[in-house]
Protein backbone atom coordinates (compact mmCIF):
# COMPACT_ATOMS: atom_id res chain seq x y z
CA UNK A 1 0.00 0.00 0.00
CA UNK A 2 1.65 3.36 -1.08
CA UNK A 3 2.17 6.06 1.62
CA UNK A 4 -0.24 9.00 1.45
CA UNK A 5 0.95 12.73 1.32
CA UNK A 6 -0.11 15.20 3.51
CA UNK A 7 0.72 18.93 3.02
CA UNK A 8 -0.29 21.33 5.02
CA UNK A 9 1.09 25.06 6.31
CA UNK A 10 0.89 24.36 10.16
CA UNK A 11 -2.30 26.60 11.12
CA UNK A 12 -4.17 24.69 14.51
CA UNK A 13 -7.34 24.04 12.22
CA UNK A 14 -5.00 22.54 9.89
CA UNK A 15 -3.13 20.47 12.41
CA UNK A 16 -6.36 19.15 14.20
CA UNK A 17 -8.20 18.56 10.42
CA UNK A 18 -4.78 16.39 9.89
CA UNK A 19 -4.79 14.05 12.54
CA UNK A 20 -8.81 13.51 11.89
CA UNK A 21 -7.74 12.58 8.50
CA UNK A 22 -4.71 10.62 9.38
CA UNK A 23 -6.06 8.32 11.50
CA UNK A 24 -9.07 7.50 9.39
CA UNK A 25 -7.26 6.57 6.91
CA UNK A 26 -5.67 3.03 6.44
CA UNK A 27 -2.12 3.50 5.06
CA UNK A 28 0.53 5.64 6.59
CA UNK A 29 0.61 9.23 6.33
CA UNK A 30 3.67 11.83 5.71
CA UNK A 31 2.95 14.87 7.53
CA UNK A 32 4.72 17.65 5.10
CA UNK A 33 4.75 21.12 6.95
CA UNK A 34 5.25 23.31 3.39
CA UNK A 35 6.23 26.37 6.05
CA UNK A 36 9.13 24.23 7.71
CA UNK A 37 9.98 22.55 4.60
CA UNK A 38 9.79 25.02 1.61
CA UNK A 39 11.83 23.25 -0.87
CA UNK A 40 9.16 20.57 -0.87
CA UNK A 41 6.63 23.27 -2.12
CA UNK A 42 7.52 22.50 -5.94
CA UNK A 43 7.09 18.52 -4.93
CA UNK A 44 3.44 19.55 -4.05
CA UNK A 45 3.22 21.60 -7.07
CA UNK A 46 4.18 19.05 -9.30
CA UNK A 47 1.98 16.41 -7.48
CA UNK A 48 -0.89 18.60 -8.77
CA UNK A 49 -1.62 20.55 -5.27
CA UNK A 50 -3.29 24.04 -5.79
CA UNK A 51 -3.78 24.97 -1.48
CA UNK A 52 -2.99 23.44 1.59
CA UNK A 53 -4.28 21.31 3.29
CA UNK A 54 -4.38 19.12 0.87
CA UNK A 55 -4.12 15.09 0.60
CA UNK A 56 -2.45 13.04 -1.93
CA UNK A 57 -3.50 9.22 -2.15
CA UNK A 58 -2.16 7.01 -4.89
CA UNK A 59 -1.47 10.46 -7.29
CA UNK A 60 -4.92 11.77 -6.73
CA UNK A 61 -4.87 15.26 -4.87
CA UNK A 62 -7.61 16.25 -2.61
CA UNK A 63 -7.83 19.47 -1.52
CA UNK A 64 -9.76 19.45 1.65
CA UNK A 65 -11.08 22.90 2.84
CA UNK A 66 -9.18 25.65 2.24
CA UNK A 67 -6.20 27.29 4.44
CA UNK A 68 -3.65 28.89 1.71
CA UNK A 69 -3.04 29.35 -2.03
CA UNK A 70 0.43 27.59 -2.32
CA UNK A 71 1.50 30.32 -4.04
CA UNK A 72 1.49 32.11 -0.91
CA UNK A 73 3.94 29.62 0.40
CA UNK A 74 6.60 30.28 -1.92
CA UNK B 1 -15.23 2.79 14.94
CA UNK B 2 -18.26 5.30 13.57
CA UNK B 3 -19.37 5.35 10.24
CA UNK B 4 -18.03 8.26 8.05
CA UNK B 5 -20.67 10.17 5.58
CA UNK B 6 -19.51 10.98 1.87
CA UNK B 7 -22.18 13.89 0.60
CA UNK B 8 -21.85 13.79 -3.38
CA UNK B 9 -23.39 15.05 -6.11
CA UNK B 10 -22.87 12.05 -8.25
CA UNK B 11 -20.44 14.05 -10.93
CA UNK B 12 -17.91 11.21 -12.70
CA UNK B 13 -14.95 13.08 -11.17
CA UNK B 14 -16.80 13.15 -7.47
CA UNK B 15 -17.39 9.48 -7.67
CA UNK B 16 -14.19 8.61 -8.45
CA UNK B 17 -12.45 10.79 -5.74
CA UNK B 18 -15.37 9.33 -3.75
CA UNK B 19 -14.17 5.77 -4.52
CA UNK B 20 -10.34 6.28 -3.49
CA UNK B 21 -11.18 7.74 -0.39
CA UNK B 22 -13.79 5.24 0.85
CA UNK B 23 -11.32 3.19 0.20
CA UNK B 24 -8.57 4.69 1.69
CA UNK B 25 -10.32 4.65 5.39
CA UNK B 26 -10.36 2.42 8.07
CA UNK B 27 -14.20 3.06 8.93
CA UNK B 28 -17.28 2.07 6.37
CA UNK B 29 -18.53 5.00 4.83
CA UNK B 30 -21.99 5.53 3.63
CA UNK B 31 -21.97 7.21 0.42
CA UNK B 32 -24.81 9.80 -0.08
CA UNK B 33 -25.78 11.03 -3.32
CA UNK B 34 -27.59 14.24 -2.78
CA UNK B 35 -28.85 14.61 -6.07
CA UNK B 36 -31.16 11.50 -5.83
CA UNK B 37 -31.89 11.68 -1.70
CA UNK B 38 -32.52 15.68 -1.59
CA UNK B 39 -34.56 14.75 1.08
CA UNK B 40 -30.93 14.13 2.95
CA UNK B 41 -29.77 18.03 1.78
CA UNK B 42 -31.12 19.19 5.92
CA UNK B 43 -29.01 16.12 7.14
CA UNK B 44 -25.91 17.34 5.49
CA UNK B 45 -26.33 21.13 6.42
CA UNK B 46 -26.95 20.36 10.19
CA UNK B 47 -23.82 18.73 9.56
CA UNK B 48 -22.10 21.61 8.61
CA UNK B 49 -21.46 20.70 5.05
CA UNK B 50 -21.48 24.03 2.88
CA UNK B 51 -20.47 21.97 -1.00
CA UNK B 52 -20.03 18.68 -2.40
CA UNK B 53 -17.90 16.57 -2.50
CA UNK B 54 -17.55 16.66 1.52
CA UNK B 55 -16.30 13.90 4.41
CA UNK B 56 -18.05 13.88 7.42
CA UNK B 57 -15.49 11.89 9.65
CA UNK B 58 -16.85 11.47 13.51
CA UNK B 59 -18.41 15.17 13.27
CA UNK B 60 -16.22 17.11 11.68
CA UNK B 61 -16.68 18.06 7.92
CA UNK B 62 -13.47 17.99 5.30
CA UNK B 63 -14.83 19.47 1.95
CA UNK B 64 -13.10 18.06 -0.58
CA UNK B 65 -12.14 19.83 -3.96
CA UNK B 66 -14.87 21.77 -4.87
CA UNK B 67 -18.12 20.45 -7.00
CA UNK B 68 -21.04 22.60 -6.01
CA UNK B 69 -22.62 24.46 -3.36
CA UNK B 70 -24.75 23.06 -1.14
CA UNK B 71 -27.56 25.43 -2.38
CA UNK B 72 -26.91 24.04 -5.89
CA UNK B 73 -28.95 20.82 -4.86
CA UNK B 74 -32.26 22.53 -2.61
Amino acid sequence: MSKALFFHAGCPVCVSAEQTVADALRQPVEKVHLGEVSHRVAEAESLGVKSVPALVIDGQVFHINHGADLSALK
